[in-house]
């Protein structure tokens, strides 16, 4: 998954008292539920009140000692073996659980090699320490540091230095009169997606990209290095792939189809996907032998990072020699899915969460794991308790995440018609714990219903409600949101506590942009500098994370909540009023670019006409249905399915042919920006066009979304007037 | 002198042309100057035009070489030596020129020491490292670190880290529940004076204060420290007084008088100026040591410097053992003061600069002496010529500034009358170069001739204009105006190059703020992380600051024209139409201050109204001058003094009794703060009232700053109805 989607706290996860005072259980006389008739809500409540009991510290602390028990990378044993552990937990508690099967076009590294050659001979590449307590940072198995869809390659250059490798670095480098042109960039985590940072090199023709993780974003500078802190020491290395995600996710070779057995694939060199620079990671350790030889002009001040000397940019006597070897093949992935089957199986609620890591992945993504586990086995105990849910809830953790959303994007692939047919909402809960700070990013039809049930649940270290203690972080500006809202205006002003805009970096992007199901990601964040290395293990998450695993008990209640008031309500609790507005928010940010780039040139007022209609249908809607519940006719169950579907249709009325450039991305509000990866882009196929300052594609792009906002619209009108 | 008063600019001043198309030159039907009869200005040109052409690199160089040949911190034979020579060379360009003498009560270190002696014996306060190729680096005269003014003592004790050690961080503190009674306090340097620094600890009874220079500030995240590159290397140590110098400037024995062989002086026990708290700078070498063996709380983000290793708040395993032994004495300090008299005896313009220096003092302060040196000598060879001013020049190099402005605020105190009398204006040139970024600070009224001036004197690097150059820069952004135009909010829009206000850290404090004398201290700024170290030599300035020297003729030239312009005026041009604004700004930022701390509390509509008055005074009196001027009456030189002496009692109708808790300081609109130190306080008299919440003061002091500004109304009014 991508690194810091949430909230970033600075309480420590220690010792907080594990007992849970429901405030569910508090609140007699309970307020009504989005989405229940009033007659129903005694039930939920009740129902609610069951399923919060069950997930425990106990069994999610053994869950994720399981998961995390070897080095599980996609396309391995050790991989296909936690699916196995995944699917056969599901059976136990009571799904219909199998693996999904696919073949995809996977890099595992044969050989890694780097070493300086002037000014010095010196090997780099240096593995990550072992520490004499901690067993998995000596497991035999652990993969070296590398980029997975790096090509492999063999090349000797001097060396540049582009801080984070952004399209504004390399304007700031050619300001310098350095040419990266035939040499190795260095460059570092953070800012951006990394395969876009090999992207952009590669636009400028370098010859090879190495990105290391400097201790001011990470390390000692953010915090004490582990073993003492959280935070990522000298040998730690960031593993990931650089796949260029920006045209599709999914395996390279089967853009928009499945990658079945015999599926029909591209040849690696027809994929766009692939990048063809060579491309590796390391740790600051040896970024720092590169650095301290680089000649040229002194960086400009912010480009300065957390090691003890003036960087450089270069280039200057530092000259490496770069050799990867990487062993391209089809390898089989394995989707556990389990399905606990509804009164109504037309009608799917999904849970998921990737279950592959690049070596360990305690926090990531096997924390997320742990909570979905954990969140399984309160709905199996309610099933056998004799509850069936009212819709068919889905489980399901998806292999080959970290290489490009594999698992998740075939698998979605392999249905898209049905799940847009069926599904009601992905949930996804991926890296779910690194620390106590609660936060989450989605479609903002579901922003309220988050917040709703974050009510319900107890922060474990508090004793306040998790809702409670996320306002306060977010009060105090401790909590800052991270980056999966970032658009490019600052966030407006939320009334209440902000949920972030999907883009990508996890398992929601097949379902929401491609699919159109309305999605949401969430999890409790902290301090965690030791993404994607050797030390986000066990012993990472028992000193640093969560000790006492509480925090993945809270974030099974949470998962569990949400899917119940999706499972059970009688009409589907989605917020469309919030939906408009924030639309007609971008709409007015869209129009202020517009003016800048070029005014005059495009008339938005058709597109700010109809996002003002859909928030008065959503309005009209959103009072229809509370008269329906009010009247008790939501038994109505037949008039119910009705409504529920034209509230369905309304995200799927947003979707488009495809965005021009990209036609796999359908969303027309959001998709993941072509040059941060991560993250989104509001408006898309206006917004590139008009970046392009392509007049003629922006008015197509702008009547196409006009046209969008006009059929969501006309669902929202079909389920109020359903209603009345 | 204070660090950062000016601009810092990102060009190296390495082998510019010295050529000078001069622009006073290429500009044919030159248009009016400012206080000048149409009559007078082609003569005044000429003036100028002569005046450019003599201040030269190799003579400036020569100066420099000189005055950087040995320590000279005041109290010395050394400064004693550079008085001499700065005598000498007045009296040799023509001035009539002596040395005032006085008697101050200064210290000298005879012991510093400082040893880690948990968690293991470790010598701290190690000296700054020679460098081969630079000798100076070896003088057996160079003091220890030390920090003037720091009371003797011993003490062992735990050490507590406090980021910049101001008020905010102990809140900080205090809320890490980390209590510093008892404990030495260790700071870096920046954000405020030192003697601030000390003061607070001393507030929160630390036991001592270790002051160190963090590479994050001004070493090598700033820039390659020396000897690659003009910043800090790991041994070196600012110097510097901690005085309080927020009640007076000047000898601590001797408030408000001059400190002359028999003056009354206070016991040095009875001194409210003198620290009591045992107070050191050390190089980040050693800070390094106590830092790494900090427990306790990691440190808030933004506390964390540049060294490579997590920083935390203390205390824990470090306790230091620090010993100072001071000598105090009565020690004499030498002003040399130059003459050349004018036409008219019974008005002076002065300039000036400190000649002591803690080291060697290339940038700080004899840059500035060395551009002095340049302006007398230029003058002096004009005078040669037959010109002999309209009114007198004095130039004056001041001892002990380091220490507390001694040699400027004892000679200010000796004769404030006829100061007050006759001063028509201050220049100040401390540390006039570092590198190629002009900026300055002033009194309203002269802001725009600084402009006026900086448009005739060539850039050396460019060719163009010094002002082109300076706006540019502000432009970019390049150039950050710093500290000395510390207003608290942030600097109104300015429609032109903006200029500081002056709050102190130079000898402009006693002129200004204690005798209203209009004041400008300018000079060109760069990258300069040497500041009161022993690098700061002429291999420093030859290397870095000003490698050919054309900075400092650059220099020379300004200040020569801001001379000939105050001394050659018809009506003297002082700029009251930007005073006006300026004043109602204030006003208008304090009546939010208000609202803020007790609205309702204080009625600001007589002070805002008589700020309007005194606005429309100024237009009224700027318009008779201007009909004056085209009248060619402002031959008639008995109307002419009549007018001039209305405009220079502007200022001092501004000047109140004093502020109430440190009644030197008297000027209502500017006073450095009490607590930054250098920063300035605006309208402080009511401002600080406000600020403790003391409204019976607060509307005394409104009331008081009403009289003050209709007193200058009155001024402007008078010297409009003699200019009619």
């Amino acid at each position: 998954m991508r690194l810091g989607r949430f909230l970033c706290a600075t309480g420590l996860a220690l010792g907080w008292p594990v007992s849970i005072p429901l405030h569910s259980q508090e609140q007699a006389g309970a307020p009504p539920i989005r989405g229940f008739a009033v007659s129903r809500v005694a039930a939920q409540r009740a129902l609610e009140a069951r399923l919060q009991r069950i997930p425990a510290p106990d069994s999610a602390e053994r869950h994720l000692r399981i998961l995390t028990s070897e080095p599980h990378m996609a396309g391995t044993e050790g991989s296909k073996r936690v699916a196995e552990y995944i699917r056969d937990q599901l059976r136990s508690y009571g799904f219909e659980a199998d693996l999904a099967h696919y073949k995809v076009w996977l890099p595992h590294p044969k050989e890694v090699k780097l070493e300086l050659v002037t000014p010095e001979i010196k090997p780099l590449a240096t593995p990550e320490d072992p520490f004499e307590w901690d067993k998995d940072t000596y497991n035999k198995n652990v993969v070296p540091g590398f980029n997975g869809y790096s090509p492999s390659g063999e090349v000797t250059a001097p060396v540049v230095y582009a801080n984070y490798g952004l399209h504004e670095d390399y304007r700031r480098l050619e300001e310098l009169g350095v040419r990266v042109e035939g040499k190795i960039v260095l460059v570092r985590y953070g800012r951006s997606f990394r395969g876009v940072k090999t992207r952009i090199a590669e636009e400028h023709k370098a010859a090879g990209v190495i990105i290391y993780s400097d201790p001011a974003d990470d390390g000692y500078a953010a915090g004490d290095p582990y073993p003492r802190g959280p935070f990522r020491p000298p040998s730690g290395i960031q593993r990931g792939s650089v796949y260029y995600g920006s045209n599709h996710s999914g395996d390279p070779l089967t853009p928009g189809v499945a990658a079945t057995e015999n599926a029909r694939r591209l040849r690696p060199e027809e994929s766009k996907s692939l990048p063809r620079t060579p491309t590796m990671p390391i740790n600051y350790r040896d970024a720092a032998e590169i650095l301290k030889s680089l000649g040229g002009p002194r960086v400009p001040r912010e480009w300065q990072g957390g090691l003890p000397f003036t960087y450089h940019v270069g280039p200057g006597q530092a000259s490496v020699h770069m050799k990867l070897v990487m062993d391209y093949q089809l390898r089989s992935i394995w989707n556990p899915v389990g399905k606990l089957r509804g009164q109504n199986d037309d009608e799917w609620v999904i849970l998921g969460n990737h279950h592959d890591a690049w070596v360990f992945g305690a926090v990531d993504p096997s924390s997320g794991t742990t909570a979905v586990l954990e969140t399984a086995r309160a709905l199996g105990e309610l099933a056998r308790g004799g509850w069936k849910p009212r819709r068919t809830i889905i489980i399901a953790c998806w292999d080959a995440e970290e290489f490009g959303l594999i698992g998740s994007t075939e698998w979605v692939e392999e249905r898209v018609a049905e799940l847009q047919q069926k599904a009601v909402a992905y949930l996804n809960l991926d890296s779910a714990v690194s620390g106590n700070a609660f936060g989450g990013s989605g479609t903002p039809s579901l922003k309220e219903l988050v917040r709703e049930v974050a009510r319900e649940v107890t922060d474990p270290r508090t004793g306040r409600s998790v809702y409670e203690v996320w306002k306060e972080n977010v009060e105090r500006g401790r909590g800052r949101r991270r980056a999966t809202s970032g658009t490019a205006a600052p966030p407006p002003a939320e009334r209440d506590v902000p949920l972030g805009n999907l883009g990508s970096g996890s398992d929601y992007t097949p379902f929401f942009q491609h699919a159109g199901i309305p999605s949401l990601d969430m999890g409790f964040g902290g301090e965690y500098g030791v993404y994607h290395s050797v030390y986000d293990n066990f012993y990472w998450m028992k000193n640093f994370g969560d000790p006492t695993f509480v925090y993945h008990a809270a974030a099974a209640r949470i998962a569990g909540l949400l899917l119940l008031r999706l499972a059970e309500a009688d009409l589907l609790p989605f917020d469309y009023d919030a939906y408009g507005e924030e639309i007609e928010r971008y709409v007015k940010d869209l129009e202020g670019v517009v003016k800048e780039q070029g005014a005059g040139k495009l008339e938005l007022k058709p597109v700010s006409d109809a996002a003002a209609a859909l928030t008065a249908a959503a309005a009209r809607a959103t009072r229809a249905i509370s008269d329906f519940h009010g009247s008790g006719a939501s038994s109505e169950a037949a008039k119910g399915a009705a409504i529920n579907r034209a509230l369905r249709n309304v995200e799927q009325a947003l979707l488009s042919p495809g965005l021009a450039s990209r036609p796999w991305y359908r969303h027309s509000i959001y998709a993941p920006g072509t040059y941060t990866g991560y993250e989104v882009v509001l408006l898309p196929g206006v917004r590139e066009a008009v970046d392009k300052k392509d007049w003629d594609a922006a008015k197509r792009e702008a009547a196409a979304l006009a046209d969008s906002l006009r059929r969501a619209a006309a669902q929202l009108d079909q389920a109020a007037k359903l209603a009345l």
